[in-house]
């Protein structure tokens, strides 16, 4: 594998699966294949799940793992043919091609603005690195994917399905604060390539993004969406239309133990309680979002290996 | 050992300073107990000797240690049943069982409030991730303890003591911002635990938590105190039934080369020199400040070879 | 080596820059040199190829290493006989002692503040560290000197030049912001040692100290410096006798293609595009800058060997 940037860049997603349960079972069983080769982790946002999870699945493979949080000191520049006078000290072009010099392979974590839709959607950070570094990059979580997080998501639905091809629900949920759409996009893209009977629901201006949600059935009533579902991953995001934007906070869209039914309940962490799930849900055996964390670490672990066999090859 | 929150969480006490020392002379005896086993250290608030000395002592012992700074882009809700729809982004609940899938062994530091006595005394943060990691805690220093440090000075006490049974005097000195009792508080415990002659001399109004100090001489005229010491440990704290006030700068409590005495001078540092202890004392041989420095790694390095070797059993 | 606070402390340059080559081309042939050995990398300034390269550097050569951001939350004393009771929190000589329990070598950034120029030049930091810690100091740019760039500048001439003796040009260019001298300082210093044709143009005012440059030609024109160059080093900083002052930002000084000539292009980095030097040169074959920043690592590493080596004899 050259890069991890989207879960397309998986070649088999059910393979990728059972190596990665495998893999769970015996973190050990590759712990030099990683010798002499460094990961170098950038972090334009905070991160706790992402940082941890990522840093010790490359140790487990025998890797050195350098970790750098980027903040205003570096401020980095991306138009082409700026004449760079006012606030940014270092262009992509250079910096990106430094790191590589530094890296074996790195990850990049870099958030959107929830501002400007069209640059969002261009990936700029995420893509820059992709364009302008010598070695493979992952993706930490990009202004529109977080494919280390869906990843994680499949496997732990591998794990706990009880049924062959379970019925799996990705549902809004309310939210203070405007999120962004990386983790249903990957989440979404995830289960349209698994063996899975899938569907979404949320409020209406909460469509996201047309091309990634093609074939998927939208259904706006939730109650009616997570009747006998097997799984409900929960999770909120801002408007797509209305970029950026809250347009509902509306409570009876949090989840509870009557909605959920008999369903596992998923969703990627950090969960505000009582305003997106209720404490009922998160506290009773219906939950796995622990085990998803847990398979953060097997997610990158997996991805890592990939990609160190690419490089040795 | 299970976890090192309170210095009553060592078996015997002299047996583990003894332990220390022998690791001291040989800190990579056991380079290879921790291999494949990871350390994530969380501070919630800076760290120079703490954090130096306990990564040292995991990767003396083969660990792998994963660093952790928690700022104020992860804040943490602790009270149950809260709705979580202000400023709090995740409950410790998840975030305690979350790092626990990552490390084996998880380090918190945590100070007081100083505004809150019944808060801080419950020890929130710490005791918190005691009750939902599903590994063992270690405690970096929190708001009402500091057995790391505690440890450093039983075993530079039993390096240096030239007597069986020394003369032991913990004095508070000024300083011009509110500190914490943490450091005091394990000193007393500790100093309480082994065989020497204590006391604790301090101005009127600067009692510390007296279930702590219980049955042990207290005197207010800091010269009649540190008479014939063998060491003396100087430190400030804020008042405790006041609670986080400062209710006196008074310099007569600054230590100097003539209260001192013959005795060894012990600080848990950062110190502010001519305010807490005048250079003269600092910068002579009386001060045993770098050895105290130096054992927090062989404090952490024994700690934590207890806490594999029961995780491993 | 004792040090690497200065390039005088190579014994000789020369054959530092071959051994530095030949490391190059196996990176792992002392992989287990820095076993059980420290390396505590302090910051007082931000850092981006320092801390990746020697951080890099010191685990090639199997080295432990703890990364420490000084930040506002520590501050430091340097003066002597002061009461500390107002700003700083613990004095260099306790805070060098104390590293130096947790380390083998000790690497230190510390910035100029641009505005005293004698507590500048005296290089406080640096050489406080140098005078109170009991283990090897590497200075990683302080306020006066950076000699791990200019050993990687040395090594990058050395593998690109075609001609015995080349011509080296030492080039001032504009930047919006006031930048310090060491770069440049320890350019010279380093150009001065080795067999080349070495010269600095500038405008004039922007001298550098003539303790440095004694003996060195300094022409005020660039165009007619750079003729016949083999290789143009540009870079800013400040006025020194006109201390920390930005005179000029003529961008007749930014390097341009025409001015280049045939000669390549070096910088430390960051560089700011179309202030200090055109796209057309940057995006062009003559442009050796990311060599020159992976020669970094290379820098690191042989001064770390041979740091290394004299720890052990």
């Amino acid at each position: 594998m050259k890069k991890y940037t989207n879960i397309k860049d998986l070649e088999s997603i059910p393979n990728t699966i059972q190596e990665a349960i495998a893999l769970k079972k015996n973190p050990y069983q590759y712990a030099s294949i990683g010798k002499h080769k460094t990961l170098v982790m950038l972090f334009f946002n905070a991160s706790l799940r992402t940082r941890l999870s990522t840093e010790k699945a490359a140790k487990n493979l025998g890797m050195d793992v350098m970790v750098l949080n980027i903040n205003d000191s570096w401020k980095l520049e991306f138009e082409d043919g700026t004449m760079m006078n006012f606030n940014t000290a270092e262009h992509i072009k250079e910096a990106a091609q430094v790191v590589s010099q530094y890296a074996d392979v790195i990850a990049v974590r870099a958030f959107p603005s929830l501002k400007d839709k069209a640059k969002d959607s261009s990936d700029l950070v995420l893509n820059s690195f992709v364009k302008y570094t010598t070695v493979p990059v992952i993706n930490m979580e990009s202004a529109v994917a977080h494919p280390l997080q869906a990843l994680a998501d499949a496997i732990t639905i591998e794990e706990l399905k009880t049924i062959h091809k379970p019925k799996v629900v990705l549902s809004w949920a309310p939210h203070p604060k405007a999120l962004p759409h990386s983790v249903a996009n990957s989440f979404v893209k995830m289960m349209s390539e698994i063996d899975i009977d899938f569907s979404i629901t949320h409020p209406e201006g909460y469509e996201l993004d047309t091309q990634i949600t093609k074939g998927i059935p939208i259904e706006y009533n939730q109650q009616k969406a997570l009747q006998d579902a097997d799984f409900v991953y929960v999770k909120n995001w801002s408007s797509y239309s209305e970029y950026g934007k809250i347009l509902s906070e509306d409570s009876n869209w949090m989840l509870n133990k009557e909605t959920l039914g008999k369903a596992k309940f998923m969703h990627c962490l950090p969960v505000r309680r009582n305003v997106v799930v209720e404490d009922a849900v998160l506290d009773s055996d219906a939950s796995v979002v622990i085990q998803q964390a847990n398979n953060r670490t097997y997610a990158a672990q997996i991805v890592l290996k990939k990609i160190i066999e690419n490089l040795s090859s």
